[in-house]
């Protein structure tokens, strides 16, 4: 799975595969299909181990909104941050590989691009429901914004940004959740 | 440029340059030298001719912050939309291919982002200057969190995104500019 994350559909051969799992080609050809159906598999593993868990803190959690947001998007952060070749979010890859020529792998990107949109539509609505988000807020433009975020935060890590960078990127990105009161509260 | 700025590197082929360019395989290395060499030529050229003078409206306009930011953001939209395959930032996509087998090319994509984002950072700080933005925001963290903004719109865009879905995007990614005179305005 690494291998496909860090270096795309492409960039990864069938020799490289070969190498890293230990198999002989015809023993992985035998196995799992063909390139194609590797990569659905290693995209699959990591959007169901990796992917799928993180964003489900976000639907599960009973933390307020804005300590959920700020916790998912600091993971990400954590998660693409590095010197070398940071493999950043493996769906976003896909996503930009933009496996044009190869439909299946492109809808299954966009699918599970999908899933994790409708995991943030869901908590914004529900934050608003529970009064966590003013009555006149936009849920789904907000979700729709910090899910954006995450794929800013993967770019920018595999970019190089430092720590520190975006750390402060995200502090601002928070500015744009909307107080829960802000009528009752004047600038101190 | 086109089939390197939608394809990658990986993803593009000497067989296919020739075809696209209707020169010989011998022909394009005798012009260009290897593929390397093809696919920094075709980086330069994109941001040169495409990606600068984006970015350098954002220096030059006399325009309000606001409103420079705002046609750059919608620029981006409008250019990575698209049903099948849109190419979105060329520079995004080479930080996203992450070379790292290629450090010259890893280098050269990290380069223009970064002189991208300086453009950002000195536009943000004259605005400050000017009294566009209030004294004490933060103009480094400004112009990164727009400079970011660019990147989820390249990624959205290519995971096919709608129009109405990035511009609502954008509008709440605009929020995040802090008005001039926040303290003299009240919730009317």
């Amino acid at each position: 799975m690494r291998l496909f994350w860090e270096r795309g559909y492409e960039g990864t051969s069938m020799n490289d595969l070969a190498a890293a799992t230990g198999m002989a080609k015809p023993g992985l050809y035998a196995t799992f299909g063909d390139k194609e159906a590797l990569y659905r598999k290693a995209l699959s593993v990591y959007f169901h181990e990796l992917g799928a868990p993180l964003v489900e803190d976000l639907a599960r959690s009973p933390d307020p909104i804005a300590v959920v947001i700020r916790r998912f998007l600091e993971t990400v952060a954590e998660s693409v941050r590095g010197k070398h070749c940071p493999s950043g979010c493996f769906v976003a890859n896909s996503v930009v590989e933009c496996l044009g020529e190869r439909p299946s792998l492109q809808d299954m990107a966009r699918d599970y691009d999908a899933k994790r949109r409708a995991i943030f539509v869901k908590r914004f609505k529900q934050a608003q429901k529970n009064g966590e988000l003013p009555a006149e807020a936009d849920a789904t433009a907000l979700a729709e914004f910090f899910s954006g975020q995450a794929l800013a935060l993967a770019v920018m890590g595999r970019a190089g940004a430092s720590r520190k960078s975006l750390q402060r990127f995200i502090d601002t990105a928070m500015t744009v959740l909307p107080a829960r009161v802000p009528a009752n509260r004047l600038p101190s």
